[in-house]
Parts: C-alpha cells; structure tokens; sequence
C-alpha cells in the first residue's frame, strides 16, 4: 500500500560530540565503526558507555556515530524511571532543558547537564515518498500497527523528509513493546490528525 | 464525558496459589495485606520474590493478593527480553502454555512450567458502566489516551462487566509508557473495534 511504512525499534543509544568521545575513550579517540544503521551515514560503533543516573544504572549503552554537535542520551521511558531521571519526549537535537546524567568510558566520565531525551515517533523518508503519502516536513500523522492482541495507533508521529533518508519510522522499546511489534512490523498512516 | 475511564498502569507482579506461598515463604505462611487495589478485594502484600528467567532475574516484584487458583508471573514486555522468558499476551488467568520461570522466596524456591504472561489490555466495568458505555462483557474496544507528546489509541482492549468491578482500564508499563501516561489520566472509548 501507499501509505505502509516499515516501523524499526530504537534501543537505548548515545549520540557523542568529538570532545565528548575523547574524554570518554581517550584522546584522539575516533568511533569504531560496527554496522550501517537504516538511514544512510549513520552507524552503530563498537564503543559502549555506562549512563548514571541518581537512582540506578545502566552498562553497556551502544554510542552511535558520526559524532554530533552536541552529545544526546536516548532512553525509553522505562528506562527513565530506572536511572531515576528525567526524560522529556523530544525530537533528536532538541536537547535544551532535557534531562541531566553522567556518561562513564573506560578513559573517564563526562557529566551532562542536558542531553537525556526519549525520542518523539518520526518516520524519515525522500520528497519522492513524501509525495506519494501526501504529507510534508514536519506534518503530524498517526499511525497504525497491527499485531496480534495489540494493535495499537500512533498518534504525535512526526514527518521528516530529507533527500538523504531511508523510509522507515522509529519508535523506541517501549512503544515496540506496547504494540507486541515483531521483526518487519509494517505501519499504515491512517490519519494526517489524530 | 459518559465513555471516559481512568486508566491505571499495572506494574509487574505476581498472583500465588496457597501452595505455593507456603513453599516460598513457610508452611502454614498467609500473604500479609499492605494495600487495597482499585479492584474490590485486591490488594498488594508486604511479600516480594525474585522471578529468575534464563538470562537475568527481577528481584522484589510484588505479590498480589488473595491467592488463586493458579499462579501468574504479569511482566511488560520489556521485562520479558530482560529476563529472557516467553510472556504472551493473555487475558488473567489464561495460562495454559504461556511462559515458564522460577520464584525465588525467604523459604523456597518454585518452578512454573507456565504462567508468565503479558497482561491483554483491558476495562474493568460493572453492568451499569457498560449500560452507559453501550458494551458488553468481552467486547473488543479502542481507547484513546491524549498525552504531551505521545497521543496513542489502544485497540484490542477487552471490557470485562462484573457487579464487582470498579470501572478502571489496565495497561502495563510499557503501554503506560509508550503513552507517557501521567497520573490519573483519563482514556475514551473511541470505537467499538479497531
């Protein structure tokens, strides 16, 4: 159909800027690259960081490269109450006034004053897909996702479209857990408003 | 409005035969009552076990009270992946074939075959609700749940009518999350089916 789009899982992941990666992982310290992720350029690294929070924990968070302008802690909400901070839904790089934690690498720690976000639904996709679905940069639609015992609509769903994305929506673990979506979930937008 | 229910995050928690309770903490032992629950004649006990899956355990999960007929494990989802378990997505009670896991207490330990499940959406009423509502026991609904952010409708929500029944929906974490439920957030029957 038209309006099908494949709905990816985001897991937990960090965004870290050049001065951050060094503090972290030493200096000089480039990302290692492990694996293409679905939009072009962006890729998950063999680097793992630990984020603090007041509460609790959480090891083995995967950095995501290319390094960015400024350092970003994507988390469920689950996972907000874990650490014990706070972490307001927001689209990525709308980090000011966003949650505080501590980052821990193997060469030293950074202390972040903002930065920790869950991420706000988005599907990325091409002006030629845009086209095709009849929605613009920024619109807000719902989508919907059919599984067995949870199917669930998606309402605060942002478009993003850039020449440079590949279709596809992204939720975080707790929405693809909420929705019971399994591998090579496929959503429908279903509505331009909910 | 006349179709709007309060909606009520469950986290994880466990129902227990007599059996055992007296394997986990001691013969002759009763659940001690802590807190009445929404639902007349629930309540949570002062008892906690460890629920110990292949991959990880969760230790301190509440025990719900009175005990019943057959024991349950209730679990998000992401609880699930952390410990490793099968959780499907059942109505309470339902456990025939659903996950498997061991119950750690003070005075014992108890391997469940089944009974690890992810608690189906679904509205408490009673027949006067469901009058108002225009639904009926077992009916399939869709509720939406308007939040900051993160507006979801929920499908394959189940009505359950008792005279018992306070008129309450239940979520799980992740839903609540999912939705960034606050507290006493309210949800409306949008459509009868999804």
């Amino acid at each position: 159909m038209a309006n099908t789009v494949l709905v990816e899982t985001s897991a937990r992941h960090v965004h870290l800027t050049e001065e951050h990666i060094e503090i972290l992982f030493g200096k000089g310290h480039a990302l290692t690259h492990k694996k293409d992720l679905s939009q072009p350029g962006q890729f998950a690294c063999e680097e793992r960081v630990t984020v603090v929070g007041p509460k609790k924990s959480i090891a083995n968070v995967i950095v995501l490269g290319p390094a960015r302008p400024a350092s970003q802690v994507e988390v469920s909400l689950t996972d907000a109450r874990t650490l014990g901070v706070e972490a307001p839904v927001r689209e990525s790089g709308d980090v000011a006034g966003s949650g505080a934690c501590k980052l821990v690498g193997p060469a030293g720690e950074v202390e972040l004053t903002e930065g920790v976000i869950a991420a706000k639904r988005h599907i990325h996709m091409t002006p030629a897909d845009a086209a095709e679905m009849d929605v613009k940069d920024k619109d807000i639609v719902c989508v919907k996702v059919e599984t067995e015992g949870r199917t669930t609509i998606f309402g605060d769903v942002v478009v993003r479209v850039n020449e440079n994305f590949a279709l596809a929506m992204h939720i975080d673990t707790d929405e693809s857990n909420a929705a019971a979506c399994g591998r090579n979930q496929m959503g429908e937008i279903v509505m331009k408003k909910q």
